[in-house]
């Protein structure tokens, strides 16, 4: 069991409920603005809806050391502890294929910083695809506001550069390069399935 | 956001952490005295160290109100609560297949009581069947200490006769004539992808 070692916690913003009101308040113009976790479960919710593909995040994994129950009503945890996943954050099934991917957001404009990824999540990556899974990681540069699909096939190799001290990160070129550009649209607004659609078309090519 | 009405938190021991040491202690006499969750979750190491699946147990999902932040080493969750799962408890990739399940045992010797099941997990298992998922629910009879697989193609029959009010339960014959027996063996101890295996076997001659 490990903890994360003082890293306050920022992510998974659907989990902490209250600062849901503040965001609903605000109006999205375009892609601007929108969290890429934000975009992945309205686009999830649409696929879902619409019989596409079941994709979920996987909650935030917690160890529960207390629980108190004050009234009927609620249960209340009132000693807990934010667990290192060992996993990626989504997993699903779409039209028969296994999906698998980590959803990550940079500030950094020229390169994605591979200290971003946990070790254990990208083994997890490496057997799903081992499996036969369609395993990718979907990157958004904030500040550029693009969001890319990499596949794993591809981003192994710059993982290798990273354990290898060679590189600690991948350059955007790379990315564009090696993985497929999600333009925002109008429904869902971060259609990536269709990205994931060419993802799938061409590993079936390369696998033959 | 729901949450479960005041009932208790029992399941998910592996990561309430601190009964661990207790467990440990035991020693296990064949399958008796082990929860279908420890066995499962014994099989998915078992199936992930050899590269045969990657299967996990998703987190408990938790409402996270107040993190408090002591010391620079741990940050506690004070404020959390339970929230009710939108989805199985059980997924993951096997040889190309996209799993999907939930496991759940009974102190009933004769049924397996329906009020064990929630609406929108079985909502979730129908919408990945659809999508072409390897569907089930791992059912263990706890006195008679029997586990059995009983695909979600089979399950569905009897879910429609319990809303319609007609039977609240699944009797175990019918459990015996639709699912398979998962027999208890040496390593892993419950051995439920050989159930899986027939499964996908029968299921693609169905579909086809």
């Amino acid at each position: 069991m490990n903890y994360p070692n003082g890293k306050p916690f920022y992510g998974n913003k659907s989990q902490v409920g209250r600062t849901h009101k503040e965001e609903k308040g605000k109006i999205n113009y375009g892609g601007r603005g929108m969290s890429l976790e934000n975009d992945i479960e309205l686009s999830n919710t649409h696929y879902l809806k619409l019989g596409q593909a079941v994709i979920h995040k996987k909650p935030t994994p917690v160890q529960i050391v207390n629980v108190h129950y004050p009234m009927r009503s609620k249960a209340v945890i009132n000693e807990a502890y934010f667990r290192t996943p060992s996993t990626t954050d989504y997993n699903g099934i779409y039209n028969g294929h296994y999906l698998d991917f980590e959803a990550k957001e940079t500030k950094n404009k020229t390169s994605f910083p591979l200290n971003n990824m946990h070790e254990h999540q990208v083994l997890h990556m490496d057997a799903c695809f081992e499996q036969g899974g369609t395993v990718f990681l979907l990157i958004r540069f904030k500040l550029i506001d693009e969001v890319y699909l990499l596949p794993y096939s591809k981003f192994k190799y710059y993982w290798h550069r990273f354990k290898k001290e060679i590189k600690k990160s991948i350059t955007v070129e790379e990315i564009r390069k090696n993985g497929y550009y999600i333009p925002y649209q109008y429904q869902p607004r971060l259609n990536y399935l269709k990205a994931v659609d060419k993802l799938i078309l061409d590993e079936s090519e390369d696998r033959v």
